[in-house]
């Protein structure tokens, strides 16, 4: 069930996880920099990429952690991607046990990753869902606390404490564009800016959970694949999220693998910043005029990870 | 002979280059996100790795194009590096023609870089004099404007730049770490803040021009090899920055080619920033205790390029 993420509950993450993660840099750059046509607009980066984690997910389950009781056997998650990286590097920093369950198929620099930040990691089955079952049976037998990647208040409201910290370093922009996969981060940014700003959802058109719900009137799964599925490869949009991109969200577009690829290279080529794929939805949907801002816009991209290979970018 | 770069001369330049070069980001952590030893302080990452062009060369070389006249050959420059980089960049941004003769040793990586940027790309010679002394005999056949990567008037002057930034931005910090090749960077610093801050100047053990040039009461020709020759390879400290130094720079330490390696690695693990090793002496400085800041201090860091092949960061 949806439990209700409001500004009041992002305020009281925030409080929380501060001493715990970073205040990620935001750079205002001129449109023209980026060599985007049309007229001129202001290009808010949000680099949430250099986040602790690597991702914006520390903050959500850092929330999630220090909102509960955690009992002695830890925490547990099933994920082959940044929530499992988050929840490896949050239960380090306070000094918990955490068992990260995943599917054979996860990307072997994301494995490496969780191996180096102490958790102990369980591989199971070959899909995600055999990894999930595997976790589900072992939290039982523990009792250890679970963290899911998108689909629970603490993880949403965590994700918002992002929207609340560019309104303190920038002010409200006039839109900002997030990349989606289950959802929890356009939940909590949705649910910070409540209409302030015009909340822009894009997904890679090989995994378009929120595209698809919004056809179907609700949550489905749907069949994911392609350039950014280690990240946003989530097979169902979380109710959460769901609840809140129905108040607050009102577009939802869809981008092509070789958009986003494009858009991943230019972020290294031109800015020097290394990123993931799935942190380059939002200037792929510049490049690409998906959006194409007014003169002197404030325009917002949520820059969310940079667990990548490096090699990947050459 | 060193003409004056005063405070005045960095306001100059500063008014010139603002439309073509980017406000980099200045990040505030703490000294225990990096797990730096001794008491808690906080560490300023000035990014210029993030600088149009790769680093903060392009202040420089923008302030040497704006404030001269530009002849019809366009401007030429002798560099297998940053600074020829920055040239070619800030030639195509005020639409002139450029020449960079480079030695064949010169990086594969920013010999593809030179040519992307649309300069003609002269490869003369096996060593970096030899392709000086090509580009010397061509300038005197075409008149062309000379840039050099860091011994003139102009040239140090937009370096400061970056100094006054950071002022502007955060204020003046306890101590600046800045690496040093010819000493173009740490010369418009030290003009900048002129003892309002405790300048600390970096070398690679294999690379030690200004190090030298303390032994011997002015600057000499040494030999220069190692992990950042590519960035710091200059083989003499520039006339202008000698004097600079000379007035306002206490201490200048070498750091060995692992530190500084180890510091590139943690760079990219911890912080997710892809940089050079030249850029990595900062960071080594802290990690190897050279420096040891004192509780509460605030030490910033000037993170300088990002000319780097990606796939050595794995």
């Amino acid at each position: 069930m949806s439990a209700v993420v409001d500004r009041a509950a992002i305020e009281a993450a925030a409080a929380r996880i501060a001493p715990h993660v970073r205040r990620t840099p935001l750079w205002v750059l001129d449109s023209a920099v980026l060599g985007l046509p049309g007229p001129a607009y202001e290009v808010w980066l949000k680099l949430e990429q250099l986040q602790m984690s690597g991702s914006f997910k520390a903050r959500g389950m850092f929330n999630r952690l220090l909102a509960n009781t955690i009992p002695p056997a830890g925490v547990i998650a099933a994920s082959g991607g940044n929530a499992g990286i988050a929840t490896a590097a949050a239960a380090r920093a306070l000094g918990v046990p955490a068992e990260i369950f995943l599917p054979s198929v996860s990307s072997p620099y994301k494995q490496a990753r969780l191996a180096a930040l102490g958790a102990k990691v369980v591989v199971a089955g070959e899909v995600y869902g055999d990894a999930l079952a595997a976790s589900v049976a072992r939290q039982r037998e523990t009792g250890a606390l679970t963290t899911h990647a998108y689909d629970q208040p603490e993880v949403v409201a965590g994700a918002g404490t992002l929207a609340r910290e560019i309104e303190q370093q920038q002010g409200v922009p006039d839109r900002v564009l997030v990349s989606v996969g289950g959802g929890g981060l356009i939940g909590g940014i949705a649910a910070w800016f409540a209409g302030r700003s015009r909340v822009v959802a894009l997904e890679p058109e090989f995994a378009p959970t929120l595209h698809e719900a919004r056809a179907a009137g609700a949550p489905v799964d749907v069949e994911v694949s392609g350039i950014a599925a280690d990240a946003l490869g989530a097979r169902r949009l979380g109710a959460i999220a769901w609840g809140l991109v129905q108040a607050h969200v009102a577009e939802a577009l869809l981008l092509t693998d070789a958009a986003i690829r494009a858009a991943q290279l230019a972020l290294w080529q031109q800015l020097q910043l290394a990123v993931e794929p799935a942190a380059a939805l939002p200037l792929a949907a510049l490049r690409s005029g998906a959006v194409q801002p007014r003169a002197g816009e404030h325009i917002c991209l949520v820059v969310c990870g940079a667990n990548l290979d490096p090699a990947t970018l050459v």
